[in-house]
């Protein structure tokens, strides 16, 4: 079985899992005020050129998104996302165990727009019963987005500017970020200056696990890890994040991963054109979801897992295939020659 | 200023309002364990034919939804309702408050049915990814709706019947139930058979404030009145609720003020139909909802007040006008009267 | 039976009933912001000497206390309070159940003083592990405490200077704030200068229910509203809190009814010290704690309710004796004569 | 400098890092229910002789803590604990923060006993307002204590029994439960029949990360995974604990390791004792917690960490000395020769 049914089958890259082996045995301090994460936090903060900014390691996506949602907005409020959001859809309601209300937005391809932010405010505020609704309080978007689509710089720039006029603090949810980076044009020094917060993920993208969040914003930085704690965030043992980032940051190990999970991605997206089969959603990064003939589930079923994601018509299914870290060119083109010859 | 805006303009019909000054000098126990709250409760509960219900008095609508949602559920579950449903859009994220997200369904003139519980439930539980999803744990119905339409007794039938089929408590919400009772052939003792729980409110139906809830759930009626109290719902002055309730339910009070709520708006119905007005949404209750010419809106707004509910087209606009049980004879008159020489 | 068990059981003080009864068939707009809530909020104010106030109208006074510590605190932060506060003993986790973690400190007759409050923070920022523990984030006395106890002048200044340079905000709860006024030296002026929020009570001093909440920080009064509105705070009929108010505060009838609950009070008192029964606590207010020889429960117990407070030792018991607006010279005069002839 | 501040300053021991690079490779479905999770599910269940039980897989204690009480209780009740329990003090109100209070009981040497459950419980029924107070909803108890004391099989059984009369479920914090095994006389079967649900941790006895939640009670098991994930406790690499528990269980590595730490702990306690130094409690355990005169503080610290835990009196301090699985017989033997000399 070769698995492409997401991005996080196997452990660490080889030069992730070296760090650990190799630090294994130094005693550090708990928490994540060892050198390995003083030293990745300084890394980070150069490569964003944020060098005030909060760094702060998590070990997962929905411990992220809940921790940092928590920690900046007053009961009263709601987050804007696109109604495709991790923390709409996936989260098993974490974002409501907090308190908060997610404000759902429709989505084209997983992505929404500056006129759209804006206008929720407006007729929020317009409203007479505004006092009666939940105030938006903040703006989620993902990047890459649930569906592999990116924003572009242009757009991220347009958002921006509206959530700084409506004084929304804007967080990036970047758990495919390193895909990201790879396949639009926005940089960390964007995510950096266009955002309060945004995170830079590693599970996705061969660490073990762990997830880098960058906290722009003072107002918010202040006082979170008390709230990193409260939210079960701070792992005893912190060095082991600190030290898988020091390795995925070094000599741009995590662009180089980002790079390599999207190649593979498009690889096989040139297979499901060439093959006929159209693409649900036009996704440039590691997740792609060709649209196939029913008949060709059954044959892939045997040796590739892949998901299932929507039933699309009675004769045809949207399905996800997921490039990561450890996917060689071995596994694609063996994929690839089996689309061939169905 | 004649008021159609809300029906809870005024104070109490004179009826209650008597009984409040006939009882002010009593000396009773505070929280609701009072003469007059339990002679109340009695007489709900031979009204429901429901000898074992739970009954508890609270002071307001969000106060009675918030409550019975948050001690109904685990902290996975969410609550099933309309899109338009009151804990959806005019609580401020309340339910979101006690930890709980509200699983919004696509509402047709403010309600759901069967059939869209049941398929919610399915795909749910079919959805390989279903721990990730909050659970649907239990469904809210407001009848009337928040659009003044009513449930026939066959939908809640089969809505109950899903419910029960699915392990989901079912919530009726009645804060317009005096209407509803009035208008649809769902009587007292059907929503105790068909419901969990389900209360008559009677702020908006000339008391000065107060919902009864009816449990007939034996399990989610243990404690209740814990989560009351921590929820700042047990009034101090308890015997308020039961004096105005007693009142209330005396000799079908609560079923006059109801049917004279709708005879009003009944006849205010008839007046847009008969210039020519369309209606916004066909309610057999209390609120009308008549789509305007613009050029109207001025001329009535020197006189009467009313909701401007949603603009329809660049030429027309919904309104809602509201009866109340103080709403008179004359009230009305003199609106008809305008509209017909608008 | 008369009823000294509590200060809420009778219902409103006349004056208060006949503005209601006065009132009772204006249309009002809903929510609180009507004319006499207006009125009510500009009357206060000036009491206050605060004109720049905020003024909201509440039912109760677990509402009261909910709302304004989630308004208030961030999650990491917890309220201090005497772990004999009400919001720490008898409001059922309704301030956990928003999050927040009460910080209990050891209490003398029910309150504490400004030396505890900076050797609480003091130890919290000194210990290395500050961030794995709830960090204070306000302040919450009672005046009158739980126990009848007040708190004068210089301890509320002293206690008021720790908070500001600590930067906790300061809230007192003023449920029995009436008679605090009347024995204590503590004036409105300095509860409105010293405090960022407080709360005048009119459910204890002769309204049907009602707690008016003042709110001096600009910051906690921002969007307050809101929050009221989420935890259930905000009455349809809120013109009942205004009318009430304006009643309350009219000729300073509040002023009057808490001098007067503190007279029958203080005769209470006194034939208890001639009798012989001693004070469990040194209470200037409607409370009043006696000691009494367990034989003395029963023949008392007859005519008269009152709360058993503790078991003081084999042969005694400490009691509560509540005196309220409705509390008559008569009353009075028939316990005292019962005390005496035991 | 030689590290005795706590149990969690190394990585993994050998046996557990050579089975993370071992399997690193394998390509796994996520969420832990992979092929490695299963197994070390079946080991532990057989281990417990509890084939029924639901074995859960959580990366820290605090999550593990909080994931459970909320999985546990219902929004009125609270969690009965010593005063010193973790979930009081070092959590950041991580319990508070999902709606519940923590009702900690004195403790001696950081246990708990069955006649106090049993009086607060009575207490709790027995008062009148009792509706107006938290419920007691369950019995956390952490074994060893934070002050690395242990229960004896016969105090767990008369709690077990206590907890099973008054339907409170029981649980067993077992972070450091190892070293709990190797010092008192509870096994993992009487942890198994005598709690609803416990936990051996792994974080503080060599694992990276990780403690395995044994649930017996079916109706606390069933929809944990969805309060798991709720809590962000869901590893999206959950293989990482089922390898590392596979290798902790394997041969009774768990066992040894706890007995490792002890023994170190115990080599010590003996030097503190000969040393003439006083224990501050009797702790038969990994930590041990001397009280040194203040003079040999500065010395100490020059070569080796540990933590200052209280301060006795004027002249002298207790300090907590940690040993953990990489604790070696040199880094002990040096400590003590140096106590010596001092």
């Amino acid at each position: 079985m070769i698995r492409f049914e997401c991005d996080y089958t196997t452990g660490a890259h080889p030069k992730i899992l070296e760090a650990l082996v190799t630090t294994n045995s130094e005693a550090c301090p708990g928490y994540g005020v060892d050198i390995h994460c003083e030293r990745a936090r300084i890394m980070l903060r150069a490569l964003c050129q944020a060098p005030e900014a909060g760094v702060h390691f998590l070990t997962g996506g929905t411990q992220a998104n809940t921790t940092v949602i928590a920690a900046t907005l007053r009961p009263h409020q709601g987050v804007l996302c696109a109604e495709t959001g991790h923390i709409n859809t996936h989260e098993t309601g974490a974002i409501e165990s907090t308190g908060h209300k997610v404000l759902a937005l429709p989505a084209a391809e997983g992505k929404i727009n500056a006129g759209q932010i804006d206008r929720y405010c407006r007729e929020h505020y317009d409203n007479p019963a505004w006092e009666h609704m939940v105030q938006p309080g903040m703006v989620y978007l993902s990047h890459p987005t649930e569906l592999g689509t990116v924003y572009t710089l242009a757009e991220l720039e347009a958002i921006s500017q509206v959530c700084r006029r409506r004084k929304l603090p804007l967080f990036v949810d970047g758990a495919r970020l390193a895909c990201g980076l790879a396949a639009s044009d926005i940089t960390l020094p964007d995510l950096a200056r266009l955002c309060d917060v945004f995170y830079l993920g590693g599970t996705k993208a061969g660490l073990l696990f762990g997830e880098a969040v960058v906290i722009t914003s003072p107002a918010l930085n202040h006082d979170f890890r008390y709230i990193l704690k409260q939210h079960g965030g701070m792992l005893a043992k912190g060095r082991l994040l600190g030290v898988q980032f020091e390795a995925f940051l070094e000599d741009g190990l995590f662009l180089e991963i980002g790079k390599q999970e999207v190649a593979q991605a498009m690889r096989l997206r040139r297979a499901f054109e060439e093959k006929g089969w159209p693409l649900f959603v036009n996704s440039p990064t590691n997740q792609q979801f060709p649209i196939l003939p029913n008949g060709a589930l059954g044959p892939l079923e045997q040796k590739y897992s892949f998901e299932v994601w929507e039933k699309v018509d009675e004769e045809h299914t949207a399905v996800r295939f997921c490039t990561s870290w450890s996917t060689t060119e071995e596994d694609v083109d063996a994929l690839i020659v089996d689309i061939q010859q169905l």
